[in-house]
C-alpha cells in the first residue's frame, strides 16, 4: 500500500474494530482514519458511555477483551460489586478499568472539550497510532423500534434485553441536527479508498450514513464493503436476526443491496460464493475470500485482501 | 434518654461522624438527626461527591476507615490506578466502594430525587437507623481566601494543597440562594437539643449556621457544642491553623465565643480546663470532661455524657 493513499474506514463495535485492527497494522502512521459509530452512546450514574468508540480504540490499543468482544482485557470487578451491595443497577457490566477511561472522557467533556478532541486525546494517551474520530459530536441516539409498541434506547435493547425483542425499525434520535464531525467530512473528502467494515448495517453503519451530507460525498468514492453475515448469520450480534424481523432474508447479497446506492466493491465470504453474481447483478463488484476473523493474523490478511482489492478498483477508475 | 425527646446533631466530617456514632448508639431508632455540611461538596469525573455526608453516613453504616478518616474500610483501588495509567488527574483519592457510592449517588441525582431524598434513599440501603439530613438540597460551596489572593474550592484546599495554604478568609458560594432542607428546619424547630459536634467551626458548621433562618431557630433552643479544639490542637483537620492564620489564638475558647449567640453549654476537655470560667463568663455554661475520640467505646461515653449535660440544662429550663 503506498504511504501516500488515505483510507477511511466506517466502523460499529466488535466485527469493525477487528478489521480496523488488520488495517491499523497493515497501514502507516497516519494514513488510517476510522470514523466510528456513536448512536449507541449513553449516559450511565452520569459517566459519558461510547461503546463502539470504546471497543475501536480498546482493540487498537490492545487492551480489548477477547472473550467477551466488549470492556477490557484482565478487568476487575470491584466497583460493579459494590454498586450491586449497594443496591445499584447492575444491568450494563462496567469493569473498573473500563469505568475508569469513561470517567476520564467525562471530565474531559466537561471540561470544555467535544467528544472528538476528547477521543484524539484518549487515542494518543492509549498509544493509538491511527486517526478514530467519533461519526458526530452532537448526541444521535439510536431508538429500537419493537413489535410490542416499545422504543428502546439502544443499550436497553442490546445489553438489557440481550437482542430478544422483535424489532419493526430504527430511528436515529437528533440525527436531523447532528452534524458530521469536522474531520469526518474531511477525511471521506480526502480518502482514495473507503471502507464498511462488517459491522449492523442497520444500527452501527446506518447512523454514520444518515447524517447529513456523508452519503453525498461517498457516491464520489470508492466504497468498498465487508459483509458483516456470513452463511446468513452474523459472528456475533444482532444484524441477521433483525434482517428476518424486518421481512428481509438474512444473507451477505442483502447487505450488498443495502449499500447499492455507492457501493463499488463487495467482500463476501467463501461459504456464500453463489451470492457473487447476484451481487454482480446489481453493479457491484464482489470479491470472494476468507472473512471470519478469528485469529490476529486473519483480520491482516484480511485487511490486506481488502486494501488490494479497494486499490485495484481505485486503479481501475471504477 | 427518654424515648420522645428529639435531638439534632450538627456535624462536618471526622470528628462530627464520630460522636454522631456515639449518639446513635446510645439513642432509639428515630431520636437522632444529623445535619451535614455540604459546603465541601464538589464534582469530579461527573459524579457528584459529598464528603461530609460520606464520612458520617459510612461511620454509622461502621464502613469508615480508622486510618485515613475517609473513605470506606477494606477499601481496593482498581479505578484510582487505571485512572492514573491513562493520565487521569489523581490528587482526589477515590476508592472503588467508595466510588460506587458516588456513580449510584449521581445516578439517583439525574433521575430527578433531590440530595436529601438521594441520601435517605442510601442510608437505607447502607442499614443506617438514624435520619442523615444533607444542610440544603441547593449548591452552596465554601470558598477559601489565601493569602495570596487565590480563591481556593474547598477540595483545592483540603485535599490538592493540603491546607498548606494561609487563609485569610471563608465565603459560601450560594449561600444567599441556597435555602436550608425542609426536615432541616423541621428538625430544628422540633429538637429539644441540638448538639454541635467537634467538628470545624469556620468550614464544616459555618456553613449551615450561615443558611437563612437557621440561627433564628436555634436561638431558642438548648443548644450545646463539644470543642473540636484540645490543647490549643486539633486532633485532625486544619481548625486550629485557621484560627491562628486568622490572628485568633486556637483554644476552646474561642470556639465557644464563635458561637456565644446562641450557645448554651460547651464540653471542652479536661486538658483546657483552665478555659472553663472564661466560657462561663460569656454567659454559656461550661462542662469538663474527656473529649478525645479513640476508641468506640470513647465516642459512646462521650455522647452519653454530652447528652446528660444537655438534657440537664433542658430541664432546668436554660
Amino acid at each position: 500500500m503506498e504511504k501516500r493513499m488515505k483510507i477511511a474506514a466506517l466502523a460499529g463495535g466488535v466485527g469493525g474494530a477487528k478489521l480496523a485492527y488488520g488495517l491499523s497494522k497493515t497501514l502507516s502512521n497516519g494514513q488510517l482514519s476510522i470514523i466510528v459509530n456513536t448512536g449507541d452512546d449513553f449516559e450511565l450514574f452520569g459517566l459519558y458511555i461510547s461503546p463502539d468508540v470504546d471497543t475501536v480504540c480498546y482493540t487498537l490499543a490492545g487492551l480489548a477483551n477477547p472473550l467477551t468482544g466488549w470492556g477490557q482485557v484482565d478487568e476487575t470487578w470491584e466497583v460493579f460489586q459494590a454498586l450491586s451491595r449497594i443496591g445499584g443497577p447492575n444491568w450494563f457490566r462496567l469493569g473498573d478499568h473500563d469505568l475508569a477511561l469513561h470517567m476520564e472522557r467525562t471530565r474531559l467533556l466537561h471540561s470544555g472539550l467535544s467528544l472528538t478532541e476528547v477521543t484524539q486525546e484518549l487515542c494518543i494517551r492509549m498509544g493509538i497510532k491511527d486517526h478514530v474520530y467519533p461519526m458526530t459530536d452532537q448526541p444521535v441516539r439510536t431508538i429500537v423500534n419493537t413489535v410490542d409498541k416499545r422504543k428502546l434506547q439502544f443499550q436497553e435493547y442490546f445489553v438489557k434485553e440481550q437482542c430478544i425483542p422483535e424489532v419493526t425499525g430504527f430511528e436515529f434520535s437528533g440525527i436531523e441536527e447532528a452534524k458530521p464531525g469536522f474531520y469526518v467530512i474531511k477525511t471521506l473528502t480526502e480518502a482514495d479508498l473507503i471502507i464498511i467494515c462488517p459491522s449492523n448495517p442497520w444500527v452501527s453503519i446506518d447512523p454514520i450514513l444518515k447524517l447529513s451530507g456523508i452519503v453525498e460525498i461517498i457516491k464520489k468514492k470508492i466504497v468498498v464493503a465487508v459483509s458483516p453475515i456470513i452463511g446468513g448469520k452474523t459472528i456475533k450480534g444482532p444484524a441477521a436476526k433483525m434482517f428476518l424481523e424486518l421481512g428481509i432474508e438474512p444473507g451477505c447479497f442483502e447487505v450488498a443491496n443495502h449499500y447499492k446506492d455507492f457501493l463499488k466493491g463487495f467482500v463476501l465470504d467463501s461459504q456464500d460464493q453463489e451470492e457473487a453474481s447476484r451481487v454482480s447483478d446489481l453493479g457491484i463488484i464482489p470479491f470472494v475470500t476468507q472473512t471470519v476473523m478469528r485469529s490476529m493474523d486473519d483480520r491482516i490478511r484480511l485487511a490486506n485482501e481488502v486494501l488490494e482489492f479497494g486499490m485495484n478498483l481505485f486503479r481501475k477508475g471504477i
